[in-house]
């Protein structure tokens, strides 16, 4: 092992695994860890602020992610979340948003619990303009690191927020709930901005009595369950950008 | 062991492994394996015909499975393709469809690899009401137990053929292929039945010189890479099944 290499004892090393592992770790620290490259570029690219990265014999370090510490041989194998690693990880600090002015469309997940899900949900909502997701307290860390692979990076480009959906109504955003048995189809309502779309916790779905303004259906055909939260977001998200209820507006002429 | 119980070694248990392993054992023998009781409800539901089903202590045996058998304990922990089974197996026989005559929208997925999205694909298809999924030569085996897993059963409900772009075209189907750069935003494009749309792989996309009709684009925001081939057919599937242009039309108004 060179003299400038980690090894696995390393206090570092350490702290990587915690906050790849822990919530409470991230939330102590401010801090969370992003794995491989293409990652950390997405989170360059979005202006996020990094404390270190860790290069792994193989990789190379990547301008704009901090301060650069060398790993010995075999050790981002034993810290890494994925299987078979790509030679670089990268610490960033939480960035802390505030709910924007209503304007446009955002997404609020209520107790969302999986990680791909949520990933998706972000993916979707920063493709299709979204002001913002805000993330109902109880719900999966954004910070996730499976969080942040299912994302494709959208999670560095679109702000996301904690707060109730009553602190998304009190901002002045207009609430509407998404049901599999509530509500009008979504193709019947108006939705004109600003709207703050409510999606509900993969099992219980959204509570019938969550405090929101309205409620919306996606139709379709056949079986009860055939749609999953993450499709059900994406297919508003995506409605709501042909409408030009975006950030933008007009995105489906761009 | 109890005498009526299929121990590890058991030729039908070799058999099981097989068809969950390999595409070409699910060829040769035109069966394959579906696993747990939610997804072999769904397919007893949609009138698949079984040859077997395999009950582990602690699983009950499903109406319309097929004859019964019995595994020892700690057989289908090494049968199964889940790290915890659920307790039942059944073999399934390969139900061959034929292309259906043009009319509402099909979905062309031209080699496509991965089962995940495969699977969502068939799930959205099938809830938008598309008359059929076609899957060139080439493309990841429907039957694949992580493409039935990630279909939630859809593959159950919706005609499933292979079929190359050309074979969908002679069947008198429009085809419109989707594309990152090419062609007129989805919004702006009449689309109206019968129309065949074709997507295509996750690495390479679809050919820019593929045999179709027309090309439409999802317009995004952002980035370049910011929506995948399974949220792209989402989108455009429940696109259609909002404009009618599904089997039974009008689905946005059930």
């Amino acid at each position: 092992v060179a003299d400038d290499q980690l090894t696995y004892q390393n206090q570092q090393i350490q702290r990587l695994r915690r906050l790849l592992g822990r919530r409470s770790a991230r939330v102590d620290e401010g801090a969370f860890v992003i794995e491989g490259p293409g990652l950390i570029g997405e989170a360059v690219d979005g202006g996020w602020e990094f404390e270190a990265q860790y290069v792994a014999p193989g990789g190379e370090p990547i301008r704009g992610a901090g301060p650069v510490r060398y790993l010995a041989d075999g050790v981002i194998e034993r810290v890494a979340t994925t299987e078979a690693p790509q030679p670089i990880l990268a610490v960033a600090k939480v960035r802390s948003c505030e709910l924007p002015a209503p304007a446009g469309f955002l997404v609020v997940a209520d107790r969302l619990a999986d990680p791909g899900n949520l990933g998706t949900i972000l993916r979707s909502a920063e493709a299709a303009g979204a002001a913002c997701v805000a993330l109902t307290p109880g719900s999966v860390d954004p910070f996730n690191p499976k969080v942040i692979r299912a994302s494709a990076g959208a999670v560095f480009h679109v702000p996301v927020v904690v707060a109730s959906i009553e602190e998304v109504s009190a901002q002045g955003w207009r609430t509407i709930g998404t049901s599999s048995h509530l509500g009008e189809p979504y193709t019947e309502l108006e939705l004109s901005s600003p709207v703050a779309i409510v999606v509900g916790n993969e099992a219980s779905g959204l509570a019938d009595d969550a405090p929101v303004d309205g409620w919306i259906m996606i139709p379709h055909q056949g079986r009860s369950e055939s749609l999953n939260v993450a499709m059900a977001a994406t297919v508003i998200c995506f409605d709501l950008a042909r409408r030009g209820n975006n950030l933008g507006g007009q995105a489906a002429n761009r």
